[in-house]
């Protein structure tokens, strides 16, 4: 038996039942090497038994990790029923909009891990044309659009295709307070009024209990006001309500879903590490990586509909594992990059690299084994047989070159399916930061930046006030912020008038190509 | 002035006419290290007049590379107007399918170099939803959909909107014998005969003279049959006829896209290398990876509309740097890895990382300071000053952390605007590869694979007639893989099983878990 047959047979592992599989045998690595994983083994799964029985696994915010529990009994609580039931009164024109009208499409207000879930799941379940489908053929269930940014070109975009009586707006922050959520929510309210209408009659809130969107919404009498549990945070929150609702307003099966998931959190309770799927890719990341990353992690399933998956689990690794600090203060700097498309399309364009270029990286593959439709190229070759003929040719190019690759089977895209595969990493996550003692729970990286940007926008406000008395002049950067005393914020000041002079009367700018500088007018 | 100040004032370059700026000064660089890279700058430079006069460049395809030189004459040319023609035929209805009804929308099949470019434009310049406008609201343009992949679901879901009666299918393979391509090519043929409908009457090509999809074209009549030069690569093609041709049946001005990139081709012909912007940002890339690529590059750009771009430059970066050999035949490896999405967006997801992690990148802004709408939040500030704020509050985490970032303006998000983008960054790259003394132009490491994808087809040919013999039988892919007289091949024989399985009434499939094994049963 050759190397590769005894490595496939001896470190792929099945689960019968569903029938999801992921072998392990394209990595570089020994029993030698899993042995010694021994001890990180057991300390993850002691510090998953902490975290499942809700002891404080998020120390920095003081708070118990729950998605991995909750989501047993989220089905069979009164909550899951609200949401049906809010999701079915939708489907039969029950609940309607202010002015009568039926609800013909939902826009997710919400960014970062309330929009990404949903997203992934829209695009993997109900495909990448869903909007343009009729009623009928949607079964009655909405379109769906996403506002997750503070573009106002994406504001702009949806205001073309948006039927303001007919769409129900759903606003997603944990903590009621995220600044691009509530900007799209303010200027929504403001075009709702513009139209004369009111946005609280078109309008549902997924927040924590008493957050400044949940008062809101309550003072306001929105349709809808659903709460989120504070121990689960935005990345990991779409086997919660914050997956629910949009999965049940387009008529996603959300309690199969669930069951996908607690299939693969039983699975990956298993007390034998090696036949645990994920201790194994956990270990496998620690491994190929030497404990600090030091290997891209390449995400391409063969499936057109999960192109979304690697900018999921981007969300999900970077932000839990990208840490500076470990749990005892060291400084670490951890993390694992993360990006990738889909395959077989991605080898006409980066998979150059994976073969030839650098060896910093290991590949995943994912494979959907039923084809959507039978679609013959020839009499005997059809067009899946073609897709798994060109993931298993990458394999073995891979292979012949020495590069290391993990892959995952699942017989079918289902909602069960996805919700194992969301499952695994989640549970993979976890562990793997338990391997290099972090916190995976937090985001504290995001403080730096979001106290940064307030001070840009304290800057912006003394800036348009002295702006009110230099009406006539024309100065440079260097000049204006000498004149308002912030000579140190010359660069930041800048930007301010180069944005200005895009949007506003106020300022108008000329390149000075003498001084390498804009000037600018002051109206 | 402190340092900040002065490094961006010295490392920014701006191009007054367009307002198209970069800035440096967020790289860790000297000008020590500049003066140090002299000696490349001058080769690259000497390299880039042999590129533009036409000397091949492309050496182990004995090639020229011409997309720089093309495209200055492209508009004057027969073929350009006769692709406007076309497109203004369609659009005038007076160019109508096969049963008389006017084109509707167009389906670009291609895949990689013929897809990306394409799909990046549509979204940055027609937006997210434009297959969802009216016709009048299209301008008589056409929806546009793709089929970049042999993945029958991309296929099926593109049935379940598309009319066949109003939708023109433009072919896009330089070579003409893209397997991708042409599976969807034939999948389509033959639903069209399904339908009592001729193909051809409903097709274009987009290919090399000659080729074998240039023939079959031809021969079938194809309403349009255009050509494509063989001294350009798919992935520098967006400038080309093949980006034309969608760009033009949706509207967009083609020529002003070209001017935009000339006018940019024209900055990065300038001898002084620390004001030309190309020269500058592959030094930034050299100096930052140490000639290695050892820094990934994380690409921002602040716009839902080019959420796109970092998977166009990944494209274009990786393919291109990604080799194996230099031009001297040793092995060295090189490449650049490249991921992204959009900010704000991304500052909720992986930007955790970037500010707390791994430092082994350097981020790249793009910002785009003309706001879409003027969408105000508070009487003073606008959805667009907040992500004006973010992007400048995450600059400034990023520096205070001592990392990496280079930052590029753009006034608006025109054709222009992206002309300029996607000329510079071709230029980078072309540079760069000087830099290192690699082959650009060529994809050698996708061979392996195909071949390898090759011989698993073949093996799947074999399985299937030894399968002929063996109805009745259950046995796993080892024994089955022995009677074929293939043990070698027991792990891709396996593959092949799971897929029919799930595929066919051939083969039905059950989990041993005793023996770790499926159970095959062949009907």
């Amino acid at each position: 038996m050759n190397e590769w047959v005894e490595r496939s047979q001896k470190y792929t592992l099945t689960d019968a039942a569903s029938g999801f599989s992921i072998s392990f045998a394209g990595m570089h690595f020994s029993d030698a090497d899993l042995a010694a994983m021994q001890p990180r083994f057991e300390r993850a799964a002691r510090e998953m038994i902490r975290l499942e029985s809700g002891e404080i696994k998020n120390p920095d915010e003081n708070r118990k990790v729950t998605h991995f529990s909750d989501r047993i009994a989220y089905p069979r609580t009164g909550l899951f029923g609200e949401v049906e039931k809010f999701a079915a009164g939708i489907r039969s024109e029950e609940i309607k909009g202010g002015t009568g009208k039926s609800f013909e499409a939902v826009v997710v207000n919400g960014i970062g891990g309330s929009a990404l879930g949903p997203q992934l799941m829209q695009f993997a379940i109900n495909g990448p044309y869903w909007n343009e489908l009729s009623r009928a053929r949607r079964g009655g269930n909405l379109k769906i659009y996403f506002l997750d940014n503070t573009d106002s070109s994406g504001f702009a975009d949806l205001l073309e295709v948006m039927d303001p009586e007919r769409t129900l707006h759903l606003v997603i922050s944990k903590s009621g307070g995220t600044q691009e959520t509530r900007n799209n929510m303010i200027a929504m309210e403001n075009f709702y009024a513009s139209r004369g209408l009111n946005f609280s009659d078109y309008a549902a809130a997924i927040t924590m209990k008493d957050s400044q969107l949940h008062c809101h919404a309550v003072e306001n009498r929105w349709l809808a006001v659903l709460e989120m549990a504070e121990s689960i945070g935005g990345r990991t929150s779409e086997t919660s309500i914050v997956g629910h609702v949009p999965a049940a307003l387009t008529g996603i099966d959300f309690a199969e879903f669930l069951r996908g998931a607690c299939a693969m959190d039983e699975w990956t309770r298993e007390s034998d590490y090696r036949r645990n799927p994920a201790y194994m890719l956990a270990a496998m990341w620690y491994i190929a990586g030497s404990g600090r990353g030091d290997r891209n992690m390449v995400i391409v399933p063969y499936s057109d509909r999960l192109i979304l998956m690697s900018r999921y689990l981007q969300q999900l690794v970077m932000e839990s594992l990208g840490k500076e600090l470990d749990l005892d203060g060291r400084v670490v700097h951890q993390g694992i990059n993360v990006f990738g498309n889909k395959g077989g399309t991605d080898a006409h364009a980066f998979i150059q690299q994976l073969n030839d270029g650098r060896n910093d990286f290991f590949a995943t593959f994912i494979e959907v084994l039923k084809d959507a439709r039978q679609v013959p190229v020839t009499p005997d070759v059809s067009m899946g047989d073609y897709l798994h003929g060109f993931l298993e040719g990458l394999s073995a190019a891979l292979r012949g070159k020495g590069r290391e690759f993990i892959a995952i089977r699942i017989p079918e895209l289902t909602v069960y399916q996805l919700g194992q595969l969301i499952a695994l990493y989640e549970r993979a996550v976890a562990v793997y930061a338990e391997f290099i003692n972090i916190n995976a729970f937090h985001q504290p990286g995001v403080q730096a930046y979001k106290l940064a940007a307030k001070s840009v926008l304290a800057l912006a406000g003394r800036v348009r006030n002295a702006l009110a008395g230099m009406a006539g002049k024309r100065l440079d950067a260097a000049e204006l912020a000498a004149a308002a005393g912030e000579s140190e914020a010359e660069v930041e000041i800048g930007g301010l008038l180069d944005k200005m002079a895009l949007n506003s009367d106020r300022v108008e700018r000329s390149f000075d190509p003498g001084k390498n500088r804009w000037i600018y007018s002051i109206k």
